[in-house]
C-alpha cells in the first residue's frame, strides 16, 4: 500500500480515512448481502437500509425538520444551477435575486438568466470578490422568487458567517463546500443544495435540502430528471441513484456522529485549522498575502499568494516533496490554496503551518 | 468476509471479481498518488489518466472512430431522454422519430414529446411488447431530425439484433443495457447512450458517445449541463466528473480486453449463457412461458412466467435460497427475470439453469 499524502485538494477532497478503511473492508461483498455494495440494485433491502442512514443521519447531524426534503441526485452543483431556476422561476413573470460574493455564485447567477429575470443584489467583483456583504449592503427585491447566496467560495476563500437576513424571500444556497462543517439553522433556508465532494462523500451525489413550502411553488411540468417533485414523490428513486456515493455519505456522516460527535465539534475543529494557517498568514509580514478580508475568511480555503508565481510555483513543489500536496490555487486565479476540509486532519495542517514557516525562514 | 452470491439483478448488476479485488486492492491509496481514487482531483494527474484509460478501452473495444466523441456525464438514462430531444430537437420546428419496443422506449418518448413533435414509428404495445418489428414494418420519416430505438429492453427481454435501417437520418440508440456485450457497427450511429450499471461500470456515469456531424446539429444555447457541445468542449470536466465511477469503467473495459479479448469473445460467451436458459424455458413443456417471440430475445435479460403469481413467488424463494439471487421481475410487470450481464459467470448460469430443472420436476 502506497503511503497516504496530506491532501489539500478543493475538491474531490479528502475523506476520513476510518470511512475509507470501513468502505475498502467491505468492498467485495456487503455483510449478510454477498455482492458489493456496488452491485447492489437501487430498489432492494440493503440499498434501502443504506439510503436511509445516509438520510437519517444527515437528518440528525443538520436538525432537519420532518417539513423539508432530502434528496440525492446528480450532475453536481451545476446542475442545481440550472434546476433551481427551472423550478422556482422559469415563467412565474416574476424575478429572482443573486448575491455574487465568487465564482460560483457568478456561475450560478449565469446559468438563472437563461431561465428568467435575475436581479443583482450584490456583487464582490469590483473589490476582487475578497469579501461578504453586511446586511445594510444588500438590495433584497421583497418580490423575488427565492434569494440565492452562496455560503463559502471555495475559489476565493471567503465564507459566510451568517445568512443573510432575507425576510419573507425563500432563502437559497449553494452550501457545496461547507455542508456538515458547521451548525446551521435549517428552518432559514428554503433551499439548500451541496455537491458531495467537499464534506458530504465523494464526487458524483449532490444533496438537495427544501422546504415543503418551496415544494409546493416549483414547476408542475418540467422534464423528468430536472424536476424537484419527481425526485420528492419517488423519495430519490426516480431513476437508478449513485448507489455508491450514497453509500460513502451514509458512511461520512456515520463518522461525524460516532468520531466527531456533532456539528459544533466539528465547527469547532476546523476553526482550530484555519485559525493556524491564518495566523501563520498574518505573522509573514506580508510574505503570505491573504486574498479575502480577515472578517470574512473561510474555513474550508485558505487562500493566499507570494511576491511573484515563481515563488509560489517553488512553494507547491516543495511542499509536494514534503507529501503536502495539491496547494495550488485554482487555475482561473492561481495563487496557493489549502483547502482544509472536516476530513483533513490536524497534524495535515500542523505539518502545513511548520512548512510555511520554514519556506519564509529560507526565501524571506 | 461474506461469501458471494449469484446476483442476477437488472441493474445495478454484477461486476467482474477481478475487477472488485482490483479496486478494494487499491481502494485507501492508489499506488504512486498517496490518496484515495475517491479523493484525487478531476483536474490532476492521476484522474487524466484514469479518465484517458477508460476512454482509449472503450474506443479500442468498440471500435470507435476518430469523429466519435466520448462522454462521460451523470443523470443516467433519464436525463439522456430528456438532453437527446433538447440538443436535437427543440426549436427546429423538425419532428423525430420513435420506435417503442418496450418500457424504456416508451419513457424516453414521453420525454421526447416535451420538447418538440415526435412520430411513433412502431410500437409492440399491442403484443405486450413481445417483439421487434422487421424492417418493413418501419414508417421512417426521412426528414426526421433523428431516429430513436432502444436496442436492448430489460423489463420485457426483448433485444434488437441489428441496427434499423434508417437511410440518411442519424441512429440514435439506447443501449444502456447491451453496450459492450457485442460488438456493433458505430458507424451506423448518430449517438449512443449507456447508464453503466449493466455492462460498463457502477451506477452513477453514462457514457454518450455521438458523431460530429450530429454533434454540429446540437443546440448552441442550452443550460450548461444540459448542452452536448459544453460536455465535448470540455472533454467531460465541464463540472466536477462521477470520478469513482468513471474509474470503475476504466477497470472493467480493461478487464474485457485483458482477461476476455474483445466484444466478439464476449458476445459468444452472453449467446452461450442466454441459450442455456432458454433451452431450459424451451424444454419445459410450458411450465417456464417465456415472455419475447424466440426471435427476439434479449441476450442480457431472460424474462419468463410460471402458471401463477405464488408459483413464481416460491421459484424465487427457494432460488434465493440457493444463493441464485435478484430474479424477481420488473415492479412494473411481476414474473421472473435473470440478468446475465457480461459479468454474470457461467457458473451462475448453469446453476440457476439446474436449479430451474430440479423446480420443474419438484412442481410441474
Amino acid at each position: 500500500m502506497t503511503e497516504r499524502v496530506f491532501n489539500f485538494s478543493a475538491g474531490p477532497a479528502v475523506l476520513p480515512e476510518t470511512v475509507l478503511k470501513r468502505a475498502q473492508r467491505d468492498f467485495f461483498a456487503l455483510p449478510g448481502v454477498g455482492s458489493s455494495v456496488l452491485e447492489i440494485g437501487h430498489r432492494g433491502e440493503a440499498f434501502a437500509g443504506i439510503l436511509h442512514d445516509a438520510e437519517t443521519r444527515l437528518r440528525s447531524l443538520l436538525s432537519i425538520p420532518d417539513d423539508y426534503h432530502v434528496l440525492f441526485l446528480q450532475g453536481g452543483s451545476r446542475l442545481q444551477f440550472s434546476m433551481v431556476p427551472m423550478n422556482l422561476l422559469r415563467d412565474t413573470g416574476d424575478s429572482s435575486d443573486y448575491l455574487l460574493s465568487g465564482s460560483w455564485g457568478v456561475k450560478a447567477y449565469k446559468e438563472a438568466v437563461r431561465e428568467g429575470t435575475v436581479r443583482v443584489a450584490w456583487t464582490g467583483k469590483e473589490t476582487n470578490f475578497d469579501r461578504i456583504p453586511a446586511q445594510h449592503q444588500l438590495e433584497i427585491n421583497q418580490n423575488a422568487r427565492y434569494f440565492h447566496f452562496t455560503s463559502n467560495e471555495t475559489i476565493q476563500g471567503v465564507q459566510f458567517t451568517d445568512e443573510p437576513e432575507s425576510n419573507d424571500v425563500p432563502l437559497v444556497c449553494d452550501a457545496s463546500s461547507d455542508l456538515l462543517s458547521r451548525p446551521i439553522p435549517i428552518n432559514r433556508y428554503g433551499l439548500i443544495y451541496a455537491c458531495a465532494q467537499k464534506n458530504v462523500g465523494p464526487a458524483g451525489v449532490t444533496v438537495v435540502i427544501l422546504h415543503d413550502e418551496v415544494l409546493e411553488r416549483c414547476a408542475r411540468s418540467l422534464p423528468g430528471y430536472l424536476s424537484y417533485r419527481e425526485h420528492v414523490q419517488n423519495k430519490s428513486l426516480f431513476n437508478t441513484p449513485p448507489t455508491f456515493a450514497i453509500y460513502m455519505i451514509s458512511l461520512v456522516t456515520g463518522w461525524l456522529l460516532d468520531d466527531i460527535g456533532d456539528l459544533e465539534t466539528m465547527a469547532g475543529i476546523n476553526r482550530e485549522k484555519a485559525g493556524i494557517l491564518y495566523q501563520a498568514i498574518d505573522q509573514s509580514d506580508g510574505f503570505y498575502q491573504g486574498h479575502a478580508r480577515p472578517d470574512c475568511r473561510s474555513t474550508m480555503n485558505v487562500t493566499f499568494r507570494l511576491n511573484n508565481p515563481q515563488l509560489e510555483k517553488t512553494f507547491i513543489e516543495q511542499a509536494t516533496n514534503e507529501r503536502l500536496c495539491h496547494l495550488g490555487g485554482h487555475r482561473s486565479v492561481g495563487g496557493i490554496r489549502a483547502s482544509i476540509y472536516n476530513a483533513m486532519p490536524l497534524e495535515g495542517v500542523v505539518a502545513l503551518r511548520d512548512f510555511m514557516i520554514n519556506f519564509l525562514d529560507r526565501h524571506g
